[in-house]
């Protein structure tokens, strides 16, 4: 096999989800559909290298800065979202259940890997909260350990502002059968069990 | 979402192994390792792309004409291996198992994909063959319908030549537990059966 596309698989095999054998697969597609595969890809890639820039203000991940979320007045500036990535935003969007703003912290701390406050987006979320406007910061942060350790550490950084702290609710997934739920969430279901 | 990330996310899509939300993590993953994958991707694409080519000889994807493997003199022109893609190729140089040259088909015979003698890169085969010099041709195509359809009707266009034609040995797989394996496969290892 030629030198480059040996390059070629060893990189397409470090994405996520992918390894040696599916990435062999990929290129090969690629080189095969050389037209409609591979040139529109590698300008897409290209674009969005060219392009790509980080919101100053949320975190977020657009072409433009502040990106389109923090520039659109029909949103409400008052309550914030806080997410983990910008996966996270982009799967809140999907939901299309949010119409307040995002701030995107870029991780979790985490002692095993050394990721430290310093290392997050959290500093500019505590100075969006002190130049005022912010009513409502919603710690929408995975169930992990690392990910509520996080929500507690921001929640504390912003407390004494007036401004109201929420985190996302447990409970069943729609769609989910409770036997295959674990406890934890049973008894955070239960507990926040609602009149029908 | 960024219109030119949503156009990236779709592409990657597309790549066999991958979907709707593999391709966004892997879209993730490279926008935030701007520098470290994202642009190597890149350039290793663009580089693939420019330099790639089909070797006229035996079909194979290289970035010389005639390839690599049809010009190195150490191994043994008198035997070809017949493949069906680009791919089988690679897999059998990996084993390091065979040293005569190749021929590559670009898929088999089809009726129902409407894939006829004339959409494969048989007449070169037989022109390979015609003008002298080969002593066996080895069938290594899959052990489908279409994949034994198309080595009896390659088979067939290379009958009266003189040349020896054989297939790959069908059998257990090494590792491979009995009680796992189709009764087909049994058959052919029991009728093959070799003294120890």
């Amino acid at each position: 096999m030629a030198a480059d596309l040996d390059q070629l698989i060893k990189l397409m095999a470090r994405l996520p989800g992918f390894g040696p054998r599916s990435a062999r697969r990929a290129v090969l597609y690629l080189i095969k559909k050389k037209e409609t595969a591979l040139a529109p890809l590698i300008s897409a890639l290209s674009q969005v290298s060219a392009e790509l820039t980080t919101c100053m203000q949320c975190g977020n991940v657009d072409i433009v800065d502040p990106c389109h979320i923090c520039k659109d007045a029909r949103r409400n500036d008052g309550t914030v979202c806080v997410v983990e990535d910008v996966d996270d935003l982009w799967a809140l969007e999907r939901s299309n259940s949010w119409r307040g703003q995002y701030h995107v912290l870029g991780g979790t701390l985490s002692a095993l890997n050394g990721v430290g406050p310093d290392d997050l987006n959290i500093q500019p979320l505590v100075m969006r909260a002190q130049a005022g406007g912010i009513a409502e910061v919603v710690m929408a942060v995975g169930a992990t350990l690392d990910g509520q350790t996080t929500a507690h550490y921001v929640a504390g950084q912003l407390a004494g502002m007036g401004i109201n702290i929420t985190a996302l609710a447990h409970g069943v997934p729609v769609g989910g059968e409770l036997d295959y739920l674990d406890e934890g969430t049973l008894t955070q279901a239960l507990k926040a069990r609602r009149p029908m």
